[in-house]
């Protein structure tokens, strides 16, 4: 049973080229819809959120977890495996996009890749540190803050998409190859292949990282365990929208899916959730469990 | 002099009609830039990083602080008030906006608001709560999640500001006034006055918020110490870009902006930055200070 980890529903555009490679492996999927998008947010909380999520998907049975979101592969990917894969004798092993979509956009530039995701995902610099140690190619990467949000209000088809496109494709003058560095891009691919125009290639990365798990497989038996080609779906947000939402990314409809509350910045149970509505007054007595340390 | 916190530059709007009813008045500005925007931040991290905040706003000085940010106003407003205004000997005092926004929309209202704002604001149901209690006016509240994105990247004047604009208003039909409840929309009140077409009224509230600071200070003459009408400004993001962009909010150059730096989730001082970039490997042994209690 292999674990795919995603901020939300992008990672899911993921999933389906995995499933279309592996069509007998299990999978489990723990989108963290509840708070995503990660994009924005600082190192600490994208390296908590992340944890607690591969956590989860350990216990959920996984041995093999693909992280499918471009912001924790290129922020935290190193962290988790530090921390969750030790030694030669550990059976689990994390694996991320960043390396894939750096190999994909080098196989196929000639020269110069244009790199557009989150925030979060630019700001690090690690695609352009994995492209820089694969050839010589020219790296311009930019941020576009508003697209993932388009995607998530399914305004993906709309002339604001494409125009919002439009104005990001407009900072990559030169490229030959532009790498969709977030999983919620590839439902605006009509978009971005409209604006780039003639003699750009825009890159979904997905594919190469199916084709690359496919080959670690290969290389690693005894990961390669087939199932029935099951899919179990958990998420933090609500499982309702989840579903509905998923569906555009997945490309088909998704089983029930599985409510994973977060409680005090932390993922739990679903019996312990309260709702919130209005007005929070927190429980602020020294020592008391819910008060943070300061 | 009175504190005045948002999460980024969106409470410079208010600021701006703060400082025109209160010339002489001295005000200390923070922008939780660096961690906005709060409105798709889950409840317990609003509470976190609102503390943080007006902590900082009373170690500068402050006894007063308006909380110029429809999210926190609308989710800890009762929290912060609560935890630091504590019996009637305390000299603090911690104000919001949206009581002044729902009574100016009570003011001028028919019977129909419409309140838009972020996912947090909205799904808060404050402000529907608020209005309840001052008459029988139906309420309409919509989240439109990409509107601040949009100010945030400056595209307030371009088509995809307007048809955004409109693809939102498009949901409260039948309004006759609608209350922009994020501090980050006067900036698009030309769309949406567009948008909205006659016989609707778009409220910016942030006049009323002036006004009922000023008629607070009347009723609470120990709180209205003037000065010279001096402004500092701090921030947690970058405090270059704060002050670019700060400016188109507050309709004037900002002063110099002071950087408070966040270390850990915890506002720091300006010397414990680290820069990071790439890859994060936190210190993950246990009980070391860096490692957050699981």
């Amino acid at each position: 049973m292999i674990g795919v980890y995603d901020s939300g529903y992008g990672g899911l555009s993921v999933l389906r080229e995995l499933r279309a490679v592996l069509p007998r492996h299990d999978f489990v999927y723990l989108g963290d819809s509840g708070r995503a998008p990660y994009g924005g947010r600082d190192t600490d909380t994208v390296l908590d959120f992340a944890e607690q999520c591969v956590e989860r998907l350990f216990e959920e049975g996984c041995r093999l977890i693909v992280v499918a979101c471009h912001t924790v592969s290129c922020v935290a990917l190193r962290h988790l495996q530090r921390r969750y894969v030790q030694g030669p004798d550990s059976q689990r092993r994390i694996l991320g996009v960043t390396i894939p979509a750096a190999e994909a956009a080098v196989a196929v530039s000639q020269g110069h890749v244009g790199v557009i995701g989150t925030t979060r995902t630019i700001s690090s610099g690690t695609f352009a540190m994995e492209i820089a140690k694969l050839g010589p190619h020219r790296v311009s990467a930019h941020a576009a803050p508003l697209l993932a949000p388009i995607v998530e209000e399914a305004w993906e088809d709309s002339d604001i998409a494409r125009l919002a496109v439009a104005r990001y494709v407009a900072q990559f003058p030169g490229i030959d190859t532009l790498v969709l560095a977030c999983t919620h891009y590839p439902l605006l691919l009509p978009a971005f292949e409209a604006a780039v125009g003639r003699g750009v290639r825009v890159l979904d990365p997905s594919p190469a990282v199916a084709a690359r798990l496919l080959d670690w497989l290969a290389r690693h038996p005894g990961y390669a365990e087939e199932g029935t080609g099951a899919l179990r779906v958990l998420c933090t947000g609500d499982p309702d929208v989840f579903r509905r939402h998923g569906a555009r990314f997945l490309g088909a409809e998704l089983p029930a899916v599985q409510h994973v509350a977060e409680e005090q910045g932390r993922l739990a149970h679903r019996d312990s959730v309260r709702v919130v509505l209005g007005q929070v007054v927190r429980d602020s007595a020294p020592g008391a469990k819910t008060d943070p340390p300061r």
